[in-house]
């Protein structure tokens, strides 16, 4: 099966980590949960200075299994009780390189 | 062993792909010989809308010999021959939740 890879690097604003990795969990939760989810991994940067201080990265079974988890209305009523103001920059990729 | 993740998101200008997947093979085929060395996946956007069309994640051994790769003076005269002008972000990264 050719899985899909969905990559979110997440730039975090000073001292506010742990709302950020609270945001995480609360999504991963759901997540998880969802017909076609395999895995994630939540990445968190070694050096201060990076641009991105978390990154997730996330295996599902297909594009459609993805979109079909976002665009159900029980993840907009999650996300109305969340921070909105962590920017992050997901997106669907497929490994064409290794 | 504790491995540690190198991600890097390349903000990919409109056809400027193919130069970019070159840059990639060439930096590729010198982190594959250095010590330390583990794996490289690179990802390609599905959406062609998404911030960073390519995101490399690799893993290294340790922080120390990825940072021995880059501080050798050969890949300074390899990146003196490449596009300078793709941005990136690469950062290291720990795994802190799966």
């Amino acid at each position: 099966m050719t899985y899909i890879t969905v990559i979110n690097p997440f730039e975090v604003p000073q001292g506010r980590e742990k709302d950020a990795l609270s945001m995480w969990e609360t999504f991963a939760e759901y997540f998880r949960k969802q017909p076609g989810y395999i895995s994630t991994r939540l990445h968190k940067a070694i050096n201060p200075d990076a641009k991105f201080h978390l990154v997730n990265v996330a295996e599902w079974e297909s594009a459609e299994a993805f979109q079909a988890a976002l665009s159900n209305p029980e993840l907009q009523d999650i996300a109305k009780e969340l921070p909105g103001d962590i920017p992050s920059y997901p997106g669907l990729y497929q490994i064409i390189r290794t």
